[in-house]
């Protein structure tokens, strides 16, 4: 049997790979090399995952690979229909950014709650101005977003003694289902959103949802750009609908730098790195040799995703 | 039996205090009148907590109050020789500060582990400038201050998944003395200040001391600012002998608009706030009103400062 054929897509050569070599033929290709490599490659590893070249190249002519695999904790870049409806199985990448993602959040909860933005704004002038702030044990968080993420910032604002609602697509035992979200915001001090993109979340926090919350409140995207409607929180947060946001992901990325965005009152804007910490790049390079040896054995691939539910389905033993 | 009398340093009536009406016999002063208001006292409440009035106004002719209470965490502005010597009770305040200031260690933390601080200046120029940033969860800590302050730091980073070290003046049993303090400031990469201010702790954090720690660390102090060389630590930060630090306490309060450490490079300066969530006055007037109710029944009253030393010792279940 001659070696597999891993395709990656990615400019450069990727870490951890070299455990492959004389086993495998790995073959790089950039976005436009894509549509001429697919029908040779086995296995296709997405490694540059702000790249559309997979929803654009996948539905051309040929054979096309087995096994997808995304270093990125969405599949939403990747799937188009012809993808969806093939025998192909797409994985992506988890463990790897949901403490990082939660920590980042909790970071952003607890900057909000002592007012650390004003702060570093008041040191800027020289000015020495005392200011109450407020305590995040006892406040309530609505968490949208029940995947691996969603559950680890639930975990973690749990631990520092904040009420968090989880809310799914559908109502499970300890989770909400979307049905409860409006009623939830609407009492919550925060408003995190860590859900995927699908088609039918797209431009879900909109100014119907941003004039529910309390005018106390802040929102949170570490999910998808798409899911914010950015000129409707633009205007909740001109017109003091809510007291605050933060955005770390976008619609156009990287951000343009004529953007509005960059100087809406009370808006922190991040460039998409609440997952990066210290060695994720190893790490997502070792979770798939891993699954390529998993796969190579001819063993069930983990962490697959539900192709037209756009999401891996969690199960967990509270359920 | 007359009613007793009230002295209250502070220039404006005090929430709270309305319910020791008719019981009481309650006289407000500002500084300037308290050494001539001393002698009819039988309780100090000392309200203006960044006054150093009482240590000034005490040693004068007259009898003194058997009880001063300081809505406050420290006594070090109030303590004087005369004061230690006498047989007035010291209290202050207790179970107010611990959590807020908890908090906003953690969230100093977090936001040094994010960059928040970066991505505030990158967003202000308009530029996306992706980076990776670091978990706290398995990073070290050491919290300086073994009081009920120094021990709710460290409740809420370990359940954050940080290594924490406490160090107080004596080894306990979960706790280390003072002589382990170097070693373990040399590994970590938050070195947390919540100490008391005694004569023998003045300076303690000087230029041998940041010269120890990690040039990937991190130094916070929330506890008094005397504490802290101030020059030294602006010069260890120019020199990258650490990465970065918080001070929330200064020497002199409030810092001058012409003080250097304003800009000192990665050096967030906060107005002695990290303890001020909302109603805390509300709450530190509510708390003396009951103390006072034990007071006045006779009973043992708690928060007793041990003048000595300078500060509560704090019994727990686990030493």
């Amino acid at each position: 049997m001659p070696a597999p054929t891993l395709l990656v897509l990615d400019t450069a050569p990727s870490p951890r790979l070299g455990r492959l070599t004389g086993r495998t033929c790995v073959r790089y290709t950039d976005e436009a090399g894509l549509a001429a490599r697919l029908p040779e490659a086995d296995v296709l590893l997405v490694w540059d995952v702000a790249s559309d070249a997979v929803r654009a190249a996948w539905p051309g002519d040929g054979p096309r690979p087995g096994w997808v695999h995304t270093a990125s904790a969405g599949v939403d870049r990747l799937l188009c229909p012809e993808l969806v409806r093939s025998d192909t199985v797409v994985t992506r990448a988890r463990g790897i950014f949901e403490r990082p993602v939660a920590e980042y959040v909790t970071g952003l909860v607890l900057a909000f709650a002592k007012d650390l933005p004003g702060t570093l704004e008041f040191q800027h002038r020289r000015q020495w101005r005392h200011r109450e702030s407020t305590r995040i044990a006892g406040s309530r968080a609505v968490v949208v977003g029940a995947g691996p993420i969603g559950r680890e910032i639930t975990r973690l604002l749990i631990t520092l003694g904040v009420q968090v609602a989880l809310v799914g697509r559908r109502a499970r035992r300890t989770i909400h289902g979307a049905a409860d979200l409006d009623r939830l915001a609407a009492m919550a001090d925060w408003v995190i959103c860590a859900a995927p993109l699908t088609e039918s979340n797209r431009g879900m926090f909109d100014a119907r949802f941003f004039g529910l919350m309390q005018p106390s409140a802040h929102f949170i995207n570490v999910g998808r750009g798409p899911l914010v409607v950015e000129d409707d929180l633009a205007t909740a947060l001109r017109r003091r609908w809510i007291a605050g946001a933060a955005l770390d992901a976008f619609e156009q990325e990287p951000l343009e730098p004529q953007s509005p965005l960059w100087d809406v009152p009370e808006l922190i804007v991040s460039p998409h790195m609440s997952g990066a910490t210290t060695g994720w790049r190893d790490q997502l390079g070792e979770q798939f040799v891993e699954m390529y040896e998993q796969w190579v054995a001819g063993a069930p691939l983990p962490n697959v995703v539900d192709k037209r539910r756009g999401y891996v389905l969690v199960q967990d033993r509270s359920e």
